[in-house]
């Protein structure tokens, strides 16, 4: 079949917009039409050439939520007509990782997925003739798409695709940091950096689960406002602060240090703020956000031997198809809110517009509609 | 009253044997005779000038066990003629870090005992008019010395003093580490990085536990075999290794990383290697050993990202009062061993002979009996 897709040639070149072929979905594999999808830091990453594993040509986009069309042979937990959020993070339950009950970092398609290749190492796009990759197992920015059956989360159907697509990435990344990572309980003091569409998230995490105190940190003096519609109640302005300072004042909001911090700026040098401004004795900090490569976080042994823990999240450490439907659950029972955050909707021709405000510091999550 | 005592007049100089002059306990203090005391590296550490906040003239000393003789008023939990092992980290069970719940670092006498002085701001020991301060709030090459009440644990009389003294420090250490930092459970896979007096109490906690797989790795190929008396099951010869090699010898041991390491060395490098050789997902990388002032440790961030923790523990994260007692039972019951690793027991004269020892790496533990 054809396919409308926004494709990524090489780096650090405009997405071009061009009619591919895709092939139908292979055993155990689903065809999926993308109804929407959003545009992530992740993207912006992989295209601007950081990636130093990123592969071209290729199709980006990891934050989507659309419609099940077809699927392969032996495909049982979904059927056409299902909505489904893709999961650049999968969950087989049956390999080593996911049987351990203690990560979401299932293993079954590590190796296929990080080569921009389906499990059975193939590629479904193709343009000319020419192989188009995956990219992270996702590829949103196809209007169809095909994914691995252990890649799709079934989701409630009257949930808008427009805003739920965010789930896929930034909303499970940052509110799955508190519920399943940090696991902040009600009454306990967070720290956030970097108020961007992650960092809202954390935010509105902690509220949901009864965070007293929740400081939001950020060089932006206007995320204020966004941090405060979310749940923050405190603010500190990081602009032109030394580590020490940001320390003392995180530590005189929170009495004493943070039960819980999250990095969502992916500054190493913040990441190591993040981690001291943590409370003697029992303060964690959790990385969130993704580093340029070959930076290296750096600390003194002292402060993890007096107590503080230093630990990181991928995809909020959510397992995608158990956890996923709850936080859609969640966002259809207001208890997170997604509608704010969607600042820009855009048609897939203007893609490379989201890109732009991101750059700019102008959106919170552009969205791109089919 | 008169004490015998080994003093540290000043830094880098052996211990002297003098006779010191002891005020007598104040309200909620006790006056223990010490019976026995290990000499710890920690000890070294600050004799040797290592420590930026070393106080002197001082008793140095902070692992043994004694008799109390008079306690102070007010003093309920225990009377003369109770057998004790002073604290360093006591247990008031009232500040807000006993409170927490979360962890054993009370701070109730910090700020003083940090300053070589009893809660009420003033040292008991004294020479000749001068006061001679206190270490770690025990200073156990004293034969008798004045603790805070907090700061002694009661344990049962027939345990004999000439081993359990090592339970104040290194042995809780070790088994601590594995039992209330890391909670290591039956099955598990964990590392050991430096066979010597903690790390071999690392090694008969893993194994107290039932860890299936107890790697322990020293650059002494003399040291495999203490460690395969306590119950490892493998060993690395790291020496010369890089460390991309010991972790690849690591993963290859423990199916494809360790869920427990730990660094009883001190060297930060050592202290990377043995997070990077935790299992992605869930491996845990405990820091035991005291790095060099000014060190740090470093890694990439992805290490974290991808579902590995850094944490520390101090006095093997042990509740002294709640905790010790425990650990004199399991010792007395047998399901841990002391006896073999008290390679020297020295009269206090001879005391300046166990340090030496120690930097010769021919002791695993000397203990001074008075």
């Amino acid at each position: 079949m054809k396919t409308r897709a926004a494709v990524a040639f090489e780096a650090k070149k405009p997405l071009e917009i061009v009619e591919l072929d895709l092939e139908g979905p292979k055993a155990g594999e689903v065809l999926v039409e993308i109804m929407a999808t959003g545009i992530c830091h992740t993207d912006a990453y992989t295209l601007d050439g950081f990636d130093s594993e990123g592969i071209f040509p290729s199709v980006l986009g990891h934050e989507g939520a659309g419609i099940v069309r077809e699927v392969g042979a032996g495909v049982a937990s979904v059927k056409p007509g299902d909505h489904v959020i893709p999961l650049y993070t999968p969950e087989c339950r049956q390999c080593k990782s996911c049987l351990s009950g203690k990560t979401n970092l299932c293993t079954a398609i590590r190796a296929t997925q990080g080569k921009g290749l389906m499990p059975d190492g193939t590629t479904r796009f193709s343009y000319k003739g020419q192989p188009i990759y995956h990219y992270m197992g996702c590829s949103t920015f196809s209007n169809f798409t095909v994914l691995p059956e252990i890649a799709v989360a079934k989701i409630r159907e009257d949930a808008p695709f427009q805003t739920s697509c965010y789930i896929g990435c930034g909303v499970t990344t940052g509110v799955g940091a508190v519920v399943n990572t940090a696991k902040v309980q009600v009454g306990e003091k967070v720290v956030v950096f970097g108020l961007g569409g992650i960092g809202l998230n954390v935010i509105q995490g902690a509220r949901m689960v009864g965070a007293d105190v929740i400081v939001g940190v950020d060089i932006n003096p206007d995320r204020e406002a966004w941090g405060r519609q979310f749940g923050m109640t405190h603010f500190i302005d990081g602009k032109g602060k030394s580590r020490e300072t940001v320390i003392a004042e995180v530590l005189a909001l929170t009495d004493g240090g943070a039960d819980y911090s999250f990095d969502a700026t992916g500054n190493t040098e913040v990441m190591r703020t993040a981690l001291e401004c943590c409370h003697r004795g029992w303060g964690e900090s959790i990385i969130i956000g993704v580093a340029e490569a070959g930076r290296e976080i750096a600390t003194r042994p002292f402060q993890l031997v007096t107590g503080r823990v230093w630990k990181g999240t991928a995809f909020g450490g959510a397992k995608g198809r158990t956890d996923v439907p709850k936080i859609v659950d969640w966002y259809m029972n207001g208890k997170i809110a997604i509608d704010p955050m969607i600042t820009h909707v855009l048609a897939l021709e203007e893609i490379n517009k989201g890109f732009d405000l991101m750059h700019a510091g102008e959106s919170i999550r552009s969205v791109v509609v089919y």
